[in-house]
């Protein structure tokens, strides 16, 4: 029984872009010698995801309009309500972010665990491991952690 | 190689509730011994969602009103329509949940896998661990399978 | 420590239409000789998706009704463009799924890890874990990795 933890820093282009981690997580099994177990790619923060689909522009667009669509940036959110906000606000300037909590928190995608066998993740042909970012851009960390013989 | 499965019991104040196990998860990898590994969290219902995010009331409320008018209680359920319903009608008195199994569908929030190091979850700064109550409030259990070194 | 994985291929009846997998994951583990653990259970598809919940018919359809609202098959999707679309058209005849794709998104529901005790999964009373297809109906495999003593 092998197991390992690495993590990784990626910086998104911008606020709802996609940044590819298929390549990373491929990179920490091998590293990790684990050829036949399981990897968990694990999101340690509160407005970006970790998606599992195809990589094809077309559908990410979908998925940002969709997504966008139902939780508005231009609504009301109680998070960013400086007048009644008492907690967490340790912060020089504080982010108007309460939309990518309520994304974040709809899409519930802060971690998934992918069988690996022959030292590679069982994705299937069209799936891509990939972070989408709903905030504004900034450096992000994503923890793997491979286990298995 | 050790591993630990540990099962807590926990009773949301009502319905639409948050309530914090992020103590309890530390508290269960504690125990387990494991100091590097991951946990698994694991809810067994199909009414409530674990999630895994900022603890602050502002964002609490604004994800709250937002799955409530994606998933509103005021519509037709077919899951709550006793004149058709056929399975799983056991239970004295039926609870009108319809709307509760949609959002936890929606959610899909019913594990979480998160790496441990140095003996702790490797939970980002903001993040917590809690149980999103959308059902009437009653006693709830939570599973913790911790595993590692 | 053991661990085994194993691919299932299912075959679901029609677009929306849910496969009941829970018979196939306790398969899956008692031919692991796990008995004290974990499952996981991963689907290498982009336009499905592994859910936890009751398996009753009423709550099945105001599932599908919801999500069929949220994300509708009558608006435009990038996706499905292909006047616009260069990436992944390796395909003799492209479905028009990009609707698929974003339900699957915003579900992202690839993967579940599921404790095991006393050989069994530990799925709430109500629990039963069910594929759901969101596209034209093809066969589909599911992924089942179980590890533990």
């Amino acid at each position: 029984m092998k197991s390992s933890t690495l993590t990784i820093e990626v910086t998104p282009a911008k606020r709802f872009s996609y940044f590819d981690l298929t390549d990373e997580l491929r990179k920490a099994i091998k590293d990790s010698g684990v050829t036949e177990g399981a990897a968990i790619a694990f999101c340690p923060h509160t407005t970006c995801a970790l998606l599992v689909n195809e990589w094809e522009d077309g559908a990410q667009e979908d998925f940002r309009r969709t997504l966008r669509a139902l939780v508005p940036e231009d609504v009301y959110y109680a998070h960013d309500d400086l007048e009644r906000r008492t907690q967490n606000l340790d912060e020089v300037h504080e982010r108007q972010n309460g939309h990518s909590h309520v994304k974040a928190l709809l899409l519930s995608a802060t971690s998934h665990a992918i069988p690996v066998a022959a030292g590679e993740p069982m994705l299937g042909r069209w799936q891509r491991l990939f972070l989408f970012e709903m905030d504004d851009p900034k450096e992000r960390q994503i923890v793997f952690h491979v286990f298995g013989e």
